[in-house]
């Protein structure tokens, strides 16, 4: 049975799970969510992901949500593919994984998630971007990015020299990231500038960033 | 070489990773940081986390930091003690593990966060807990409560009908919470409080809850 993931392509964390699976190149099918109408709260979705947020994802008869899980299950179940994007073999270096997994979802995601929030929902909603909010999140993104600066300075990706989950649980929100003013936050930085253009020049995360249209017309 | 870890014992980050090396009953030595002296702003700390934060894990040549990393990998270490917290076993488990965790640390933590702040932090700052911001995080760790008690109507645990790092990466928040009139959260959902009373009384938090003296005199 395809496995189906449940979400739309612009969403980020729909689209972290889609660039897992476009690495592992799985079979799959994206079943949009009418998000609009309320689908996501309705009893048949709450079924998928009892929080009534996108995505959520069916594999035969088990139902995940929490997009960080998914990508977990996704590359541990095809890791036999080739591809490891867990460091599964080594010990020590998918403990290293693991832990820039943490930084993405506990430091960096929290501290980016207010400006794409200003940049691209709130004038979707009728609303104006506020300025404050986006110079406050941007001094606490470049606070953590400062830290990875000084990593990538010493290896070539975030766990080690070799590209991971870890990376890749990054791209959804610095692609919108990008997209603001605030992109000057990555490009002033060459470490982490050098570490955006590789990860996000993979043919999986292209495929995935031409359905990521938030804020587009 | 013992595992080495940076911490406090009554912090709650510091708290789960302990609460993991003594399930598995491992061989580790908690070196206490000076925190009110600014220990953990200085290089040598800054060395092993780059955020200036608590805890950090030394193991060999090994250094983490992020305490969800940490515990991951102890799990992961000592697997083959007979005691596997992560289901490594069972490729479905392990996703459902994954899943948890990651309600733990998307949803669940940041709600209470900000009470145990409220109510440990901000006097030990000679400040007063601010009653509406309490009131505000109880509304969202009601709703975020409210799926885990039809949850665990159907498991004896949050992954299923076994023990797992997803119910332990629980205790140290839930147990601080515990310790305010918020406890009342945890009391009045049948399924939660008898899951909160079995995770609790395992020997190996207890002997951790026993160094957890936040916010007494």
């Amino acid at each position: 049975m395809t496995i189906k993931l449940y979400g739309l392509a612009m969403s980020t964390c729909t689209a972290r799970v889609l660039t897992c699976l476009h690495e592992y190149g799985a079979e799959f099918e994206l079943v949009p969510v009418n998000m609009l109408g309320g689908e996501h709260k309705q009893p048949d979705f709450l079924a998928k992901n009892p929080f009534g947020q996108i995505p959520a994802l069916e594999d035969d008869d088990l139902t995940l949500f929490e997009s960080r899980a998914m990508s977990s299950y996704v590359a541990e179940k095809f890791k036999g593919s080739g591809c490891d994007l867990l460091r599964t073999e080594n010990l020590k270096e998918a403990a290293l994984v693991k832990t820039w997994m943490e930084v993405e979802s506990q430091q960096l995601g929290p501290a980016i998630a207010p400006i794409i929030y200003q940049y691209f929902l709130v004038p979707m909603q009728g609303g104006s971007t506020n300025q404050a909010l986006v110079d406050e999140s941007s001094e606490k993104v470049g606070k953590v990015l400062d830290v990875y600066e000084k990593k990538l300075s010493s290896t070539k990706y975030l766990a080690g020299d070799f590209y991971s989950l870890a990376d890749l649980h990054h791209l959804s929100y610095l692609y919108y990231l990008m997209k603001t003013p605030c992109a000057k936050l990555i490009n002033e930085r060459p470490h982490v500038k050098a570490w955006w253009e590789d990860i996000s020049s993979r043919p999986a995360f292209k495929t995935v960033a031409s359905g990521m249209t938030l804020g587009e017309k």
